[in-house]
């Protein structure tokens, strides 16, 4: 586990209470949608286990945990493509967590707004 | 696996290019996020396998893979909460479905607009 990023937060901060319905997958883990606060766009899908949700909630920063690299991810701690975290719901079944934002510049690691802007796939009748 | 909505759909009918960029999880599975098309609303997220998206985007019905009664699902079919399909796109690391839909009523079972509506989290400083 890297360190937090407040040194006063403990590992498995999450409040029981959520800790306790959220719904993770067999690698511990619930997907994520950031969704652009005021526009609606669905910018990206992330993977959070509990202390990425635990921090998403109390840093204003959101978190998600990396599969590719097995660590914790402050979006845009790199890019600078910064998640201010507006607020947080959990769906119906708590499986999936729904965190609108105000994205700073693009989402997308290609330099596209939202991850979802540049592969459109034909529809077409059967 | 269930009968086709269509029976002239083969099963696996998948178009092989989009079957070969398609990163699945250990299940097969990818997941799909529902988003009214028009305002932009979040709706639920349902999981898809190859046939599933091969479905919805030759069905004009949005058509997920049931985890919990492992089955295909046609929005709808049960409610009468369709979901019909306005678009669909991967992101950019092929492993995210976001569909624009144009809702009938509900998306949640509940009855909610939205699965997200009913368990906003609290944010608070840490």
């Amino acid at each position: 586990m890297t360190s937090t990023p407040d040194a006063t937060t403990p590992a498995g901060g999450l409040d029981p209470a959520i800790a306790a319905r959220l719904k993770r997958g067999a690698d511990g883990l619930v997907p994520a949608i950031a969704q652009q606060y005021d526009t609606g766009e669905v910018l990206m899908l992330g993977w959070m286990d509990d202390e990425a949700l635990h921090r998403t909630l109390t840093t204003g920063r959101c978190t998600y945990w990396s599969r590719s690299r097995q660590e914790y991810w402050v979006k845009g701690d790199t890019s600078g493509h910064v998640q201010h975290v507006k607020s947080v719901a959990l769906d119906c079944d708590a499986d999936t967590v729904l965190v609108k934002v105000d994205q700073t510049g693009a989402a997308c690691h290609t330099g596209d707004r939202t991850c979802f802007d540049a592969d459109v796939l034909p529809l077409h009748d059967s």
